[in-house]
């Protein structure tokens, strides 16, 4: 497997994403190509010792969180985002992880690989934590404004992902909204409750944000503008907590001292809760494979989302896409047949 | 002050309310009227042992979760969230609490009182608990398909609500987007962050998810899905928190021994989060005053929302909204001007 390692754009810098590199190609049974600037990505592979066991493509341009995603993807040419996305497009490589700007990496990707056959919109899951095993999200911001057929296709593509990476032949999909009955939500819900029920996937109606965490369900459907403030409540929610939790324990002697004897409690918590187990995002919907980091991956991060980019070419998702999607279409037929008004379908 | 408590349709049972009852009649100057069910109530308050300080209004019927909030308005004429609101419309009491149906309860003051001058859609606000202080999010769950105008309304309505409970008199607003930069976010949240620019709200541009538990902006603005979504999916990750973090010490003897040293430090972190001292949502935008209450609500949730309806009696809410309203006029009126489509303003 030969996966192309975006190293610019994240916030922790090249070298850790070279550590990420290292700790990959040391663990599993992957080519790593990294791309990213001479300078600083030359002393880092040096440091790692991983010289002679990486490809390095070197660029000048790096695509910045305040990029446009459309300019970066047509302006910054020698940019690592762009690069990378060319050596998938010639085939040198299986796959991209990037932690860069997660707009200018679907629009490269759609650029250079186009959209997979009959998918109207690419978008992002990702993988939150819950009590019991991990629950797909999308899309977590690719498509902030959508209709009902593209939540259908979100549903697809996140069951496909769930089958690969968790093992579960047929996900439990339900889709995000106010109330579990099916008429409550949004007219987007709404109208999107009426394709689930005929799509062939295992849906289980409306979850509640309550649920997302409990862990009765396998993929999560919302549009990318609800999944995106979902992600980031729960990140800055979880950070809190922790801030909150810390300020109280450190306020008397006898709480640090409990502290200190709880401690690995608290390491394993954390472990449960951290997104750098849970290796990036996935962008799904594209005639190739990519995986999305947050900006502030650490080496385990990359790592982890190294091995879930291997996954997902190992396993073929796009494949697996293909095959839920055509289950899918008698409902997506039904809803051109009905003209439903532009506005709700 | 009088207020009028809907004993019914909470998770926990008349017996609760009429103790929150009790708990907020010896602690402030209110006077009760408590409506609700004869048989259950009676032996209640004799229980609490305030039959004498407490008004008492039978009632028949019930609101439930699954009633429809139009028809159950309608045709449970001798339902407790009816009778409350008739009591308000008469003057008979100054605010109505009710942990019921919130939907119905909407539905009863706009019924009964109508809506405020100029203010399009009532909806809900909502207390989170923060690092620093704590912030007011609307709307959490009654208009779940909106216009810019009424985000617009809903910065009005909360600033005067965060003016009057938190003492703020220029209260810092946000638009719950997915980026900061003011470009940033679906049709809806671009059409408005023009609005806000523009309306004498000290308006300080998007926010972020991960922004809400920071406690930079005292007002979070958002429509009733995204709210609602957020609210549950807080409430979700939170408890979802706790029990990780119990079965992780309940693993090992020594971690045990560590929690019971740090309790205290445990117990006030939990009364940081607890929805219960926030005391419930007000319902803003209709002529007379009403909160809302979890309706998982103790005593204490009940009493602190008794409280809270006092407070914004006293302190004339809908007045404040009307002067804070008036600023905001030009930016509404610019909106007719320009004949945006209906689709996006």
């Amino acid at each position: 497997m030969r996966i192309a390692l975006d190293a610019m754009g994240s916030d922790r810098g090249p070298a850790e994403m070279v550590a990420g590199a290292a700790m990959a190609v040391r663990e599993a049974d992957v080519k790593i190509t990294i791309v990213g600037g001479e300078e600083q990505i030359r002393p880092a592979l040096k440091r790692e010792g991983i010289e002679g066991l990486v490809e390095f493509v070197p660029t000048s341009q790096v695509v910045t969180m305040h990029d446009s995603p459309i300019d970066a993807v047509r302006k910054k040419k020698d940019s690592s985002i762009v690069v990378a996305f060319e050596l998938l497009k010639k085939n040198a490589v299986d796959a991209v992880v990037s932690p860069g700007n997660s707009g200018a990496v679907m629009a490269a990707a759609v650029k250079f690989l186009g959209r997979l056959k009959d998918i109207a919109r690419p978008g992002i899951a990702s993988v939150f934590p819950t009590l019991k095993g991990p629950v797909v999200v999308m899309d977590v911001g690719a498509n902030v404004d959508c209709r009902p057929k593209h939540l259908l296709q979100f549903g697809v593509m996140a069951s496909a992902f769930s089958r690969i990476m968790f093992n579960i032949e047929k996900p439990r999909v339900g889709l995000l909204s106010i109330g579990e009955e099916g008429g409550k939500g949004n007219a987007l819900v709404k109208g999107a409750h009426l394709l689930f029920q005929n799509s062939g996937l295992n849906y289980i109606g409306n979850v509640e944000g309550r649920d997302t965490f409990v862990g009765d369900v396998d993929v999560i459907v919302c549009d990318g503008f609800v999944g995106n403030v979902c992600l980031k409540l729960s990140e800055g929610l979880a950070e809190a907590v922790f801030s909150m939790l810390r300020e109280e324990i450190g306020k008397t002697l006898k709480a640090k001292l409990g502290y200190i004897l709880a401690k690995d409690a608290f390491a394993n918590f954390k472990r449960r809760v951290d997104y750098a187990e849970y290796g990036g995002a996935p962008l799904l919907g594209f005639n190739g494979t990519g995986v999305i980091c947050h900006g502030r991956s650490n080496k385990l991060a990359i790592k982890n989302a190294i091995l879930v980019a291997d996954g997902l070419v190992k396993h073929n998702v796009n494949e697996h896409i293909l095959e839920i999607l055509e289950n899918a279409k008698p409902a997506l037929a039904d809803l051109e047949d009905n003209h439903i008004p532009a506005g709700v379908a």
